[in-house]
């Protein structure tokens, strides 16, 4: 009998393990769509100054919008725009995704639709959740923010970023999902390039924006799972019905 | 020259005269799909008493549940549901959409999809665009909302009552979609029964919420076309999936 018992602990103690080893890998694949776990990062800026300037630029259609150092004299340098840090890093767009990922650590997924789990969404403001997705030759960045635009209200902006230029974001269609408890959320959007700043584009609300008890009723356990899907752009067919 | 200059005016006057009668008619057909035309009401009542006391009453599975005037002792009445007024009405429920119509004029509409067309979207806060759907057997209340949660940031809520019970409103599906300036915005849920109180589900937040800077960018010269279908239920199937 003690054997049994011992042989059952055994076998719980290696579920356990396995439970444990699956949760700890940051990527994983579940019925049949990538899913990504996405810790978040409490985020150490809000610079509003360098975004303010971004978008001063970006209006006027000067590109690369973000660059106003004095000092740098080649226009094609673009500051960092990763939106944990104020980072002081320049360089080429074509790099961007390579200094994300090393110097901030950013994971980078590839697959036209993937699943975004964002953890410990209980957490309080201002949190990030930030993941590159690599996708149909171009590399995407999403942003899921929890921010307080109201006092004691915190909310959650979701938006995705293309690192290339506007008129490179202009050729793709991203879009987010939330199905749970019976209610689905779509947003659907052309992404923003990574130049015109993912500060104000949450500023302006122009992305999937979330109240606390919204964000409440399709979480599991303190997480929200969002399901992405990166496409070309076509012409919104339902768009001239209504 | 006179003449045809004459009848040329004539005919302009002709078209001008058709442009405003198909304006001021509330309900026409463009593009195949009904649209309904609905303009504002400011709301000349908040009561959170009467929605709290319903609200705690279904939660508890009574009903009817906003049913708690002592004086009346037939547990078939319910008081008005209309959220524009604080109405002393009481009546049974397959009445209800009959009082709507004659008492607070609320216009019906036929069809599986529609589009709701909501004008004078600035016009300040509180303001309520209602219409009611019949569909399927069954008549819904469409409620869309422009309310102050945080003071000075006005937000518009949209949600679909099923005037019955909760029981049978579980039966149905409804799904609101905005699609302009290449943006959609599509939320999916089960319709709440008109016993649980509009204002509550409102001020829960769990319904189709939007900031006033993406109702400008699903707004056409002031007015948000939000397109409406009705289906009975089926399981999300990829629920599972995320």
């Amino acid at each position: 009998m003690l054997f049994f018992t011992q042989c059952f602990g055994a076998v719980l103690d290696l579920i356990h393990l396995r439970f444990q080893h699956y949760k700890a890998k940051r990527v994983f694949s579940a019925a049949g769509q990538l899913v990504c776990v996405v810790n978040p990062t409490h985020s150490l800026k809000y610079a509003p100054t360098r975004c303010a300037a971004a978008q001063a630029s970006t209006e006027q259609g000067i590109l690369p919008p973000c660059h106003h150092h004095e000092a740098v004299h080649d226009p094609q340098l673009v500051p960092c725009t990763c939106p944990l840090f104020s980072c002081p890093w320049e360089g080429h767009l074509e790099v961007v995704v390579s200094h994300l990922r090393q110097t901030h650590r950013i994971n980078i997924l590839q697959g036209a639709e993937i699943v975004f789990l964002a953890t410990d969404m209980h957490l309080p403001a201002p949190m990030d959740w930030i993941i590159m997705h690599s996708c149909l030759g171009h590399q995407f960045l999403l942003v899921l923010r929890k921010q307080e635009k109201y006092e004691g209200h915190p909310q959650f902006f979701a938006t995705m970023m293309l690192i290339g230029t506007p008129t490179q974001a202009n050729n793709f269609t991203y879009r987010l999902e939330l199905n749970r408890n019976q209610r689905r959320l779509k947003w659907e959007a052309t992404p923003r390039s990574i130049l015109e700043c993912v500060d104000s584009v949450i500023s302006d609300g122009d992305c999937l924006v979330l109240n606390t008890s919204l964000a409440q009723l399709f979480s599991d356990n303190g997480s929200l799972a969002i399901g992405i899907a990166i496409t070309t752009s076509k012409v919104h067919s339902s768009e001239a019905e209504i």
